[in-house]
């Protein structure tokens, strides 16, 4: 028998409410794995096999601020809503088009009617945990403030950052953007029950991007597709998950009125498939209720999260009432979760 | 007479109460103006008269996160505090070590004691007003939570992209570090009063640092001197900050119980010897009232507001009852201010 849960029946305590109104997203052109595989020379099935994705989405002309604006006003017109009805652009990835301005500036410029708006505009980098950070912020910033909406907006191009020699990361990431506008929760039926969000830096040099900043700068280390590719020790990842994940969920839940198993919805990072099978040794979970795209879009960095979750509205997933539970580990290294109500 | 504030007298009304426990900086290898102005040909005399700069610093071993590290340890001192008293860690600046991860992982792991830590680390990017952006999320933050005390840390290199043939930018900008240790007010005497944001995209191009991201992928786009380094049209940013800022202003003050004149300490952004004369020219202060290091420091970017907050509170000009004004333009384009309310 299905639980029905509501609002008088859910005991779950909201702690800063708040609203997701609409969400969006965009995708590039898609390219299925087969097609990697044939032009770099892997073998058939390499690519879901080892990193489970059949197929991600690959920017043509498209750059982080044009993928994200796309999505903005996707969530936007959902939300029947313009860009002057935003109190606060988040721009929450890891992505960059320029080394400044912010990512934000140059995402509300291609927004319809951004330059003429008047929001605050600025950036949020917690790796792929981003959108999380940002939605909590969100949340705190529509607290006792004159804030109606916020809009967070996640846009990601991981196809120029990669080694094509590099087997697990050239079919493991893919690119795309995803937006949600967060409004106040009238009825205090939704909103934000728990987040939590620690950082373990020993893992700071366990999945990176090495060059292009000050500590290599560019007129003394040009390009190079080892310096300047993403690179991740999968193993050393793996470790750090198996020691910080368990407790950190134990630690979330301690002190909550509803254990993993009671959650609605779980929209985990698309990390890796190892990183999706990690889910299932740390928790019994039924699979019905953990949302899936690695094998359609990859690993989209910190796109992934929303993009799994926007796709989870679409599907009709997320209902009033119900409890969404986003969580994932990131580089850093780091662990994040947030549980959310959704409601009126 | 000096009128003297104190918490009974001022009726300016807390909107976020929070209060500076700390601040601390790290300024790397001091250079002075007469050096560049003989390794690069410019006239005698030239940085000082036309940007207002007759030293600043710029590194030679360090990078970002060192000189923020530091910086965040000067604090910790000062406040009796280690790394495991603190709740958040904001990496606030546009700099940056490395594309991935994020900054505040990179910086924590050189903060004494930071690898043992269990933080939450994000970055946050609102170009040279994130330390005024991240002031105003972490009082957010520390609003109905059991968070105590937050971080925060500007630290730029902009030695590494300069244009040795654009004069300007060449004698202007400066490196450096400030942190500053957030805390709850514990009789709500001290806190926010105010915070306002505005992002005019309309202006996203007149700062820039057009390379090194997605628009111009490295492999594409070897480094050039002018691709990769920071690019200003000052008569753009001029007619901007004339358009926008006064208003602005205008529109801050009149929901308060003060006025700008009332404000007892200033603290704007160290943009250019003209940014900080157009001061001048929105509203008649007092000299004595406006903290400058820009003759000193230059433009260090974010870190200037934080760099110029530290060092009066240093001079003891920041008292307990005192109004400290923070504001400034960023390149984005965006218009800035925070007033803030020192107390216990």
């Amino acid at each position: 028998m299905t639980k029905i849960r509501n609002s008088e029946e859910s005991s779950v305590n909201i702690e800063l409410p708040c609203r997701i109104i609409s969400m969006g997203k965009y995708l590039p052109n898609k390219v299925l794995s087969s097609s990697i595989e044939a032009e770099h020379g892997l073998p058939e099935g390499w690519a879901l096999k080892f990193s489970g994705v059949e197929a991600r989405h690959q920017v043509t002309h498209e750059n982080v601020a044009f993928m994200g604006a796309k999505a903005a006003e996707s969530a936007l017109e959902k939300a029947n809503l313009s860009i002057d009805d935003i109190d606060v652009v988040i721009s929450a990835n890891t992505s960059y088009d320029q080394a400044l301005p912010n990512q934000s500036s140059l995402l509300l410029h291609l927004i319809q009617g951004g330059d003429s708006s008047r929001c605050s505009a600025f950036d949020i980098n917690a790796t792929c945990l981003s959108f999380v950070a940002a939605f909590n912020l969100a949340a705190e910033m529509l607290q006792h403030s004159n804030r109606k909406h916020i809009l967070i907006v996640s846009s990601e191009v991981s196809s120029k950052n990669l080694d094509p020699s590099d087997w697990e990361t050239l079919t493991l990431f893919g690119d795309g953007a995803a937006a949600a506008v967060i409004g106040k929760s009238l009825h205090h039926t939704s909103g934000i029950v728990k987040y939590k969000h620690d950082t373990f830096s020993e893992g700071h040099d366990k999945a990176k991007l090495l060059g292009g900043g000050i500590s290599y700068p560019l007129n003394d280390y040009p390009w190079d597709v080892k310096l300047h590719s993403f690179k991740m020790d999968g193993k050393e990842l793996l470790r750090l998950s198996l020691q910080y994940v368990p407790p950190f969920m134990t630690e979330f839940f301690s002190t909550l009125s509803l254990n993993w198993s009671d959650v609605d919805v779980v929209i985990p990072h698309q990390a890796s498939k190892t990183g999706l099978n990690l889910l299932k040794k740390i928790v019994k979970l039924d699979p019905d209720k953990v949302e899936r795209t690695l094998e359609r879009y990859g690993n989209c960095i910190a796109a992934s999260i929303p993009l799994t979750f926007n796709d989870a509205f679409e599907k009709g997933k997320v209902l009033e009432g119900q409890t969404c539970f986003l969580c994932g580990t990131s580089a850093g290294f780091a662990v994040g979760a947030l549980l959310y109500k959704h409601g009126s």
